[in-house]
């Protein structure tokens, strides 16, 4: 079977993609691979995102369809 | 090897599920089972939402963290 791509969109807050990660690693790995981007690193591709409706990051997409994702930092985390 | 619980917490906008179980069925089954939780229906379990951190739905928590999705729904999809 032939995998689908996952596509998982954020800008580099690091406590931000720690927690994301987890999330993106709990998704089928038999059904899909996750592409991870950093729109602040790769601006090219600000525009395939946008394509998939995405209007903030982070944002994984899934299927086609834009999910924004807003976990966020707890202020914990950052102390 | 025991699968982790994933919790979905929704209030039934029926655009909005629809979209958001392809998301819930992206997680590897191997690894979660996903409790989906209707806090309209279900308003006992809105303090155990609180619990996890959860500030709004539509939410997963996965690995114990809040993920706050604000897919919502596409105009186009409620014409």
């Amino acid at each position: 079977m032939s995998k689908a791509t996952a596509l998982f969109f954020h800008a580099g807050c690091p406590v931000c993609v720690s927690a994301e990660q987890q999330f993106v690693q709990a998704l089928d790995p038999e059904r899909y691979s996750v592409d991870v981007v950093h729109l602040g690193q790769e601006k090219a591709r600000i525009a395939e995102a946008e394509r998939f409706g995405v209007k903030s990051v982070p944002a994984l997409v899934v299927g086609g369809l834009p999910f924004h994702i807003n976990f966020g930092a707890a202020l914990a985390d950052l102390k």
